[in-house]
């Protein structure tokens, strides 16, 4: 039996739809218990709606929930948020695998740098999303957005975690790592990138194909993208806003006449299974990763399916080993003599 | 009558493409002349496929082409490529408007600064496309490329010199300005936007809104996104990717089955208009802005067609009267005392 850590009161529809992901992601997996944490009139109250096996799933009753709009540092200091009791309850209890939460990715960082803890030799926790990409599967994009400012020993870091990430929850051996920058040569992007380069090349244990641009998160053939939090989280969401008005043209396009209203009719199979291939939250979230354990990030606006998505990743990475598998990675690398200067 | 300047041999498909271009931009506009850099043989090899008005079409022998691979500050010495011999005659001839290349980014942006030189005043050029948005106009993206490292005081020039190109290029009036961050609110992004963002709130002339995200480019309410040039590429060309993503995958699904293929013949003019809408080629090319003239950048990868839209929009922002503009914007703005330390 895994166990796997809800925050039912984080995300915009919540608790009524981190609570049905909850029913979904149970009715899905035999082999999984959760505890929710938030406020159990509430989420007891969303329990009643569905069928469910109570056995496996457990309410932790915290009164407090951390708003998107609270300050991060602040809010982890509300010992009573859904969050917060969370975050304890994962550091505390060997036995619980992973945490879920749709709610403030600030706090989320936070929480889990200072109540959790990082692996052992990890500078900084990254926020990692799974982009679909034009081979049908997935590119990593590491970080996207904890980190505003980076260091070269942090891009390196986030290499090897998002290395992992990859072999562990994807099956991809010797994945293939870009940094991402302005311009494919060696010589491009600011004096961070160049430097990050320069140690990438010579670190051990991945598989460094150079810089990459842009547009090879989605159309090139790494598995990994490196890049500083700032422009990665940049890259993340301009792919977001042009899939949006891709879709939005589509819509408006596909009615705007009888003719291609009738071509819709034929085509509904196929739009469907496009509009799949494009979702950014097939994986359910984005890993925190370089924590001490499983924590899956999942959208703000998260909807039942999404929460149930996020959860059966919490329990695919942890069955993957992905910690054991980020701890056996960092013996091979020794950064204080890669990296002079940290 | 207007007279532009085009490096026939820039581009990927030159000189075949940029002359084929030439001619379609002079059949569009009767008062237009064109004088075209590059090896004259070739040049006319191609024109004899074409009829046109060869009173308006002058020739300009150069021997030598710059590389998609050559190291710009070296491409610009070599005095007898087309590129470098269209920057002199923009700068020697005053009845000579603009100049477009589809030729190294790079060697176009030092050949800029180099040779035809800055409006008085301005610090760096920058390239600044026009991206298409979900309000069916354009989001003008600067810089997007010509300066990974950058400054405040660069980043709030690039804010002055595209709201001009807002108002001149596409006649808005106050275009609204986002700084291209990390998130929405004001604390975000790393020092230097935190501190752009500072000044940009106190400068005469633009209409700042606040910081923006990635997706705000394509579906926000700004006319124009500040970005330094290192994640403005990256923005730029993640947003192309997953262009390139979504048209590719429209392409295999509907062929997939032989409904979706009816589907196709019924709605072939609303996948036509869609496409057309989200052309990032449609206003022909990205301009560099700050330059004493007017230089378009077209696409490596031009077609006539877009080398036709990147002469057609040299010659409106010429008539548009763009350098005039910033000239006059950069009067009302005391930078030095704006911005203490640049």
């Amino acid at each position: 039996m895994i166990k796997i850590l809800v925050d039912a009161m984080g995300g915009d529809n919540a608790p009524a739809a981190t609570v049905e992901g909850c029913v979904i992601a149970l009715g899905k997996d035999k082999d999984l218990s959760l505890v929710l944490t938030g406020r159990k009139q509430e989420i007891e109250k969303e329990l009643s709606k569905y069928k469910y096996d109570a056995a496996r799933l457990e309410i932790v009753d915290c009164p407090d929930v951390i708003d998107m709009n609270d300050i991060p540092t602040e809010a982890v200091k509300r010992r009573q948020s859904s969050l917060v009791v969370a975050y304890h309850l994962l550091k505390q209890n060997e036995d619980i695998c992973g945490l879920v939460t749709a709610g403030s990715t600030g706090a989320a960082i936070v929480g889990g740098q200072l109540i959790l803890g990082r692996i052992r030799g990890i500078k900084r926790p990254a926020l990692c999303p799974a982009i679909p990409n034009s081979r049908g599967g997935m590119t990593l994009l590491c970080d996207c957005g904890a980190n505003a400012e980076c260091k070269p020993v942090m891009l390196c870091q986030f290499a090897l975690l998002a290395a992992a990430y990859a072999e562990v929850g994807f099956g991809i051996k010797n994945p293939k790592v870009g940094l991402l920058s302005n311009g494919t040569e060696e010589h491009k992007g600011d004096p961070l990138h160049q430097e990050t380069y320069k140690y990438l090349s010579q670190m051990q244990g991945i598989d460094f194909i150079g810089n990459i641009e842009g547009r090879d998160i989605m159309c090139g053939g790494c598995d990994v993208a490196v890049a500083d939090g700032f422009s990665g989280n940049i890259a993340l969401k301009s792919m977001e806003g042009c899939g949006k008005l891709v879709l939005g043209v589509m819509k408006k396009e596909f009615s705007a006449t009888l003719s291609s209203k009738i071509g819709y009719l034929f085509m509904r199979k196929a739009i469907k299974r496009m509009r799949g291939q494009l979702d950014f939250d097939k994986y359910g979230g984005a890993l925190l990763l370089g924590l001490k354990k499983v924590v899956v990030k999942s959208h703000g606006s998260s909807k039942p399916q999404t929460i149930a998505a996020s959860v059966a990743n919490a329990a695919a990475i942890y069955r993957g080993g992905l910690v054991p598998a980020v701890e056996k990675k960092l013996e091979g690398v020794d950064f204080s003599s890669l990296i002079p200067e940290q």
